[in-house]
């Protein structure tokens, strides 16, 4: 099954990086380096090609196949005659490399050569001319390639093609004109802390595997339970995978609280529990509850008022009327930017409403929590502070690479209670080492994926004024659509005054509608428009943005900028596109 | 806040990175080139630093600091007299990096000498005379280095610091002497595909953004669950956050199986729910019943025999007894290669069981699982093909970078209507695209991780055959170990026999302890031995093994092979350490 032990570096051969039918990892590169300014691109083709001719242009869609490396010759002679080092992948496999015994030279190279695939893409990531997605149905994606897996190895050469294939067909999240989703952009620091987050390649469960990590996950949490406002950054926390799943521990500690008896008897041994949530907040609050054991029929829906805020006085009566029904409200959870309109609950007066009838106060805030790092937009949280936990996702609003969500809880000790099992195969209690630092056995994870060090990592690389920076940029980009479009011909907001959060909401009117009354056949007509554009746009590959319908509202674009990499160009750009893709709708 | 615009690349300069007292990343790439056979190693390092000496060898626990990085020059003369391109990260911040304008340049530097730093990490993670771990005191760690989260940014070169201090006090998790963990090693492959991973960046809940990787997704459970030999590979599953969550999803899924009615009305509308599971199984299973709404007291511990395997009798008593309380039973945890003794329940009778009462079968071998990839070894798991649900971790027995855990499911549709919520922002109902390939709905989570592109790009490079003989090499050297120190004097087998998975679990008892009686007071001090070596390993950083109390069994080693770069020698060296650093107790 191994390639022959030797033989993997031959020696000699010219051909292969500068031959346009074969063109090798270089050719890649020198199309890279041809961007640099002061003629340094020529220079390091030069040096990649020796005296062959540059390569011409490639045609864009096709990945460069990656074949042999050359090694840099490190003689003084030139030109010199020394016979040339290339690693021939086609002759090596994964056993060549390390463990592998001389595994260290062939290493180095494979993963350098991944390196400089990635490199690649990262620099075409953030190219306008290059399309977001190079958009395949799935059934031609599965004839396209053969993706399947089987008995035999494969040889370094071809799993080099399988990186390329990936990323050509992947979604460039990092694009300018990528506004599809919450988490966009893709950050340079953020990017090299992940690389290095897989390289440690441990888990979080103990102090005795993850030293520093560990310690950089308490730093972090306690800043961001600083920055929400509670005295001292006291409290607790935890980085689990997604907003969904924090949503979820914070519904598991608030029963927790009231009826530390569920853990052992479950909910047969407690009342019928409600949470209260409002019409426009996220559904992993339902998922939860499912999951949970307290069923979605007892998530009350909370209504909201025309710009998606919770209306407080429709939350107090309708716990009010789940207590005279005999039920035990357990959990408001505000929203603090909703999903499709951006929108915050007024949490100073939910907070009142928690006080007065003791109920768990929970932010969701995986959308919005981004901008308590702006001393210009925090004002709208105002209230988290009064929360007992909040959901904080900063792989969204804050640019930090996937998946980096924070659950905080104000109460230290609460989700140790709630999910400890003292497993004495990991949390042995006669450790050399202060064992608060063996935080596992607060998680619902046994072992859990290291989020914390990209987030870490780029908060020091920006300091808290560049996550502001970002987000003020963001919000002013929002802003500047907002301004453009609610006047535009065309165009109808779905909701009417200047954006709280990045989401911008509207419908774009084709001429042809323009015309009708405002009945069921324009509606109907109306609510196929986004799809067609959508679908268009990924055809296209120039731009992608969100649609839904909501309540009464059919399909409506939902505009979100959380990308770094957006300016007021890509702005107008997009406004151009839709236009363009669906004047004749 | 930004750093100058102008002025990052200084000309010139020829010093810094050849300078002894300033050990530029050139340096570290030279030490790492001197392992190079043929003398490609100097040559490399003639080029990296001109005519200047070659750096003194380092001592090895300081890491390098990061400097200037200078760039290739690709003029034809030599030796030549062109300025010098010096990259000064001291005067580049992250705002300088892509996508700001003109920030290719920077940006493919600074990736370019992280990934130097990271390979060196690599390079000395599989150097047996590199330490395991630097060991530091919580306090210690706390007080060496200033971790702490400002306001202001930090420039590159802090950023490329912090890089290498972390690594510095990381566990090398692929260090041939790690065996700390189920999972351990660093397959070069996974690592690359992880590193992909972070660059694409994305999320799983929609086709429309992860198009490779949902596909890929696909493929890879429908061969898993061939594996498992479920007809055509038919039926579901998803990759969760870890065995945990895996294990969580099978209840949760058991029970919406047999009470649909539970999502909408939770427990407070169906009967008392009874799981049952060996007492040897992994502590997920109570902490998912907790989470769940279901107790922790309705999980029932079923007697396992001196091998660590569930005695189906008992399994059959206290169903019985269940049933005869008026409870439901609704699940049976089958482990299929425990967490410590390594051990695989009887699956077939347990599945006649289940069968015959009508209730869920499911297997946890997140650490068994991967013994499916080997004809010698398999048989271990028969019966696993009558399961409805699996939890199989790639990331422990096969090596997969953390986190790979599937969790595969016999019936196909029933995770979607567990866990779907329609919710209308990601699954619009009126894309263009064939929308079963929309697979978020059946998740708990909503932003999903991609976890496969590492397994999937290993098992292209490997092959099955390549898993097979990884798993093959690992079990024989369990046996190795079991051989040497069964009858060697000194040691005290936990259990007899041959391992069946790669667990040797034994007492070191010191020659002091080898001469007193079998009491109480002797079963006292051996409690204390395990945990005392295993601190002085740390401290020495030469392994890691595992230890823990089980039931009446005092504190034992547990020793378990996953690592692919573990030989015989290594083997030998951790009898070796282990009697050199336990030999005074």
């Amino acid at each position: 099954m191994a390639s022959p032990g030797s033989g993997f570096w031959s020696f000699g051969s010219e051909d292969g990086s500068g031959d346009p039918e074969n063109p090798g990892t270089a050719r890649a590169w020198c199309q890279v380096a041809q961007k640099f300014t002061g003629g340094i691109g020529n220079k390091l083709c030069a040096l990649l090609y020796g005296d062959a001719e540059k390569p011409a242009e490639s045609g864009g869609s096709e990945p460069p196949r990656a074949t042999s490396r050359k090694a840099a010759c490190a003689c003084n002679q030139k030109p010199c005659s020394c016979p040339k080092a290339d690693i021939n992948y086609a002759f090596l496999h994964a056993t060549d490399l390390l463990p592998a015994c001389e595994g260290e030279r062939p290493t180095l190279a494979f993963l350098q050569d991944v390196m400089d695939i990635l490199l690649q893409y990262v620099v075409k990531s953030f190219d306008r001319s290059t399309k977001v997605i190079d958009f395949h149905y799935p059934n031609e994606l599965l004839q396209e390639y053969n993706w399947e897996l089987t008995d035999q190895p494969q040889n370094l050469e071809e799993i080099l093609m399988h990186c390329q294939t990936t990323l050509k067909y992947a979604i460039k999240t990092g694009h300018p004109r990528y506004f599809n989703q919450l988490s966009t952009g893709l950050d340079m620091v953020g990017l090299a802390a992940d690389w290095l987050t897989s390289t440690a390649n441990t888990n979080m469960f103990t102090y005795e595997i993850a030293p520093v990590f560990v310690l950089l996950e308490y730093v972090t949490l306690k800043k961001m339970r600083e920055i929400i406002g509670w005295p001292g950054g006291a409290g607790d926390g935890i980085f689990s995978p997604g907003g969904a799943i924090s949503n979820m521990y914070a519904m598991l500690i608030a029963r927790f609280k009231m009826f530390p008896e569920v853990k052992e008897k479950g909910m047969a041994a407690v009342p019928r529990l409600i949470a209260f949530t409002s019409e426009h907040s996220h559904f992993s609050l339902k998922k939860g509850a499912a999951a949970l054991g307290i069923g979605t029929d007892s998530v009350i829906l909370i209504k909201c008022d025309e710009r998606g805020k919770m209306i407080p006085s429709d939350l107090e009566r309708r716990i009010i009327e789940a207590k005279q029904k005999g039920f035990v409200p357990f959990l408001v959870s505000a929203t603090a930017g909703t999903t499709v309109y951006g929108a915050f609950d007024p949490l100073l007066a939910v907070a009142d409403i928690c006080k007065k009838y003791k109920i768990w106060m929970h932010v969701d805030a995986a959308w919005g929590g981004g901008l308590l790092m702006s001393r210009k937009h925090k004002w709208k949280l105002s209230g988290v502070e009064r929360a007992n936990s909040v959901t904080w996702n900063p792989h969204k609003m804050m640019g930090v690479p996937l998946q980096c969500s924070a659950l905080l809880v104000r109460e230290e000790g609460l989700m140790q209670s709630c999910n400890q099992m003292h497993a004495s195969y990991l949390f042995q209690q006669d450790k050399h080492y202060d064992l608060s630092y063996d935080t596992g056995d607060k998680a619902l994870q046994c072992g859990r994926h290291v989020d914390v060090f990209k987030l870490w990592l780029m908060w020091r690389a920006k300091g808290a004024t560049g996550f502001e920076a970002h987000i003020d940029k963001c919000l002013e980009l929002a802003e500047y659509l907002y301004n453009i479009i609610k006047n535009r011909e065309g165009y109808e907001m779905v909701f009417d005054g200047k954006p709280q959060h990045t989401n911008v909401c509207f419908w774009y009117v084709p001429p042809s509608l323009r015309v009708l009354e405002d009945n069921e056949e324009r509606m109907s007509r109306l609510s196929k428009v986004a799809p067609v554009i959508k679908a268009r746009m990924m055809e296209y590959g120039t731009t992608m943005v969100s649609y839904q319908p909501l309540g009464d509202k059919v399909n409506f674009f939902r505009m979100v900028i959380s990308n770094p990499a957006a300016t007021h160009q890509d702005i107008d750009f997009l406004i151009e596109e839709i236009e363009r893709l669906g004047q004749d709708l």
